[in-house]
């Protein structure tokens, strides 16, 4: 373990360990090599080039090739990757048969740690994103400070408004806001197909854009070169716009979205996010631990559908096939509450849940928090005004 | 072929292509087939989930699972990757063996398409990569458009100081001003394993900060989950700071960094700022077509080392290996300037070169511009002011 953690982390460190490596010796493989930041943060406290080791049992090792100068129990200054081997030898340890990250690592760095295992690696990324997928209590306050951090810039959001202003104006200062607050803005999706910068404004008929990414909307954007969120529409009497910007105050993201309209908000627009803040609440009481994360899907669909919303909810025309997600060092962490999804909330889960509406010729209305699902129900961590508010 | 692609791009494409489709045949493969969005992005102008088929004679098909509606010449709707056989088949087109991109892909979706060829899959990044390497003279433009917008945010950074602010609290402003002038903010990296917000800022001894990331410089950043740029370094007088964003105004990436000092700047600080001026313009009036790249690197070593400066260029310890590097659709392109790079300077090139040195208690001087090889030397993309100006 790497010195100098903080008194909270090196046990979580601990029990984070025991969570995976069970999981090891179920992949029949003797251990599980790190590599990619989110990974090396989740086991080791620390981002460093180089990997993890990780056997079945007894003690992790860090071999680290940058930055110099980490130091610790079990840690080891490499200059490349193929001296773990020989360094594991030194230290008396079989360097065994390893998974590794098959859905991060690229295919062509794959086979260079593959031929230092003892047989060919098998894919390990599942057992780590099942195990980042249920938080520690640790994780969790962590995430809870993070959600009140970020909750309290969004009811500053209203003051930066003014008239004349269009999404990317207002999108700008509502994300530097954000980074004022202490937002490390970084936003780490899994996989290697989605990108966004900060977040997503989404003002008028822009809201109904369909974009390449599975995101819950998505926007046309301001170039080819990043088709998603604002897209430079003026904020006219009218509209409304839903403000999707996460936050990174720890590493950990939180997922929040408010809806603003442009004057006053008109009966239909009232009704219609009334509506999504009945689908989230209808979702928040019935989740809890062993409910299908597809039947939550369903019941949002189903509650859109019960007030009319059945072809605007979600997107026009090309929707998201979720209503929610587990977040954590990713945006898009396990589980999906969405269609085919096989999975079942536990204790520890942390998910957004976000149902949004589309009103032709208006924008978007909906909301979106991101709650700790905990042995009775949901805690939500960014508690916030729900209703819309009027920027004026 | 999208519709309603610009006059200028839509004939561009047909350049890229031409550089693309005679290295596919020296790949020993009929097509290459693309997914990742800098790909799409440079063969077909827009970014989409789906993939790009280019045979190595003929016209590329357009495979587009999202966004719905797109349309074009060649262009398919899909629901899934594997309907691409089939539709090929429709089309009178052999499927063909294909190259793929594994520097790219993950390990574990690569052989999902892998076995939609009729062979399995050879790597094809380095076709894509090289491709990239040599801007287009639309491409250039481009450049040198983004460029001009970003030096002249710049020149405006000093109007954000303030005595007694932080790093961080210079950095956001100054990100702020980026934004706000246009850049899009995303910082397209090659790579799954190096990570920045939008570029750093550095003050004092944290300039020598070493970082897991291969930048020139690191910082150790503000949190462990981000161990890279500004660490809340309180800005005092004596100090310098580098100010190190990167620009995206239209998808190419220009970089461009300016020292700043605290106060007045010393004779020391001078001295060792002029001279990394001076190092730079020694590699811009080496630097042609047919030059070495790691000559060029070596030139630069020489130069700081006749300043008395071996020991503190490109940072103190642990330095980075290069003083240049290509960029365009992802910060760190082709060619490398670097030790043990094999690659020779063509026209098309851009390169941003950044020598830069650390002074022990003082911070880091030194400056970066963005060059586009021509056929008689470099053009500086990123014309601004390189002398160190004094905030107050």
């Amino acid at each position: 373990m790497f010195d100098a953690l903080s008194p909270e982390l090196a046990p979580d460190l601990r029990r984070r360990l025991a969570r995976i490596q069970p999981g090891i010796k179920s992949l029949d493989v003797d251990a599980i090599v790190l590599c990619t930041p989110v990974n090396l943060l989740y086991t080791s406290g620390k981002i460093f080039s180089g990997c993890a080791w990780i056997p079945h049992k007894g003690e992790p090792h860090f071999f680290v090739r940058r930055p110099q100068g980490l130091t610790g129990t079990n840690v080891h200054a490499i200059r490349n990757i193929e001296e773990v081997p020989a360094v594991l030898a030194k230290a008396g340890l079989a360097v065994g048969r390893w998974a590794l990250e098959g859905e991060e690592l690229t295919w062509s760095f794959w086979p260079r740690l593959s031929r230092l295992s003892e047989a060919p690696a098998v894919n390990g990324s599942g057992l780590l994103r099942r195990a980042r997928s249920i938080k520690t209590a640790y994780e969790i306050s962590l995430m809870r400070d993070a959600g009140l951090r970020h909750a309290k810039i969004i009811a500053t959001y209203p003051r930066h408004f003014k008239p004349g202003m269009t999404d990317q104006q207002f999108a700008l200062e509502c994300e530097a806001s954000m980074r004022r607050a202490g937002s490390l803005g970084l936003f780490r999706i899994h996989g290697n197909t989605m990108e966004i910068f900060m977040g997503s404004v989404l003002a008028g008929d822009n809201a109904a854009a369909a974009s390449p990414y599975d995101f819950a909307l998505g926007g046309a954007g301001l170039d080819d070169s990043m088709p998603v969120g604002q897209n430079n529409t003026k904020l006219l009497p009218g509209m409304t716009v839903l403000v999707d910007i996460a936050a990174n105050f720890n590493g950990y993201l939180t997922d929040c979205s408010r809806t603003f309209s442009i004057g006053p908000a008109s009966k239909e627009v009232k009704r219609a996010h009334q509506w999504a803040i009945d689908i989230q609440a209808a979702v928040v009481a019935a989740a809890k631990p062993g409910v299908s994360c597809e039947s939550l899907y369903q019941l949002a669909l189903d509650t859109a559908a019960q007030g009319g919303y059945a072809d605007t909810f979600m997107g026009l025309g090309q929707k998201a096939k979720f209503i929610g997600h587990g977040t954590g060092l990713y945006i898009n962490e396990w589980p999906v509450l969405g269609a085919r999804s096989a999975a079942f909330l536990e204790p520890g889960n942390v998910i957004a849940i976000e149902p949004k509406i589309i009103l032709p010729g208006v924008g978007a209305v909906g909301v979106e928090d991101t709650f700790a699902v905990t042995e009775t129900g949901l805690e939500n961590l960014t508690p916030c005004d729900p209703q819309i508010v009027e920027l004026q």
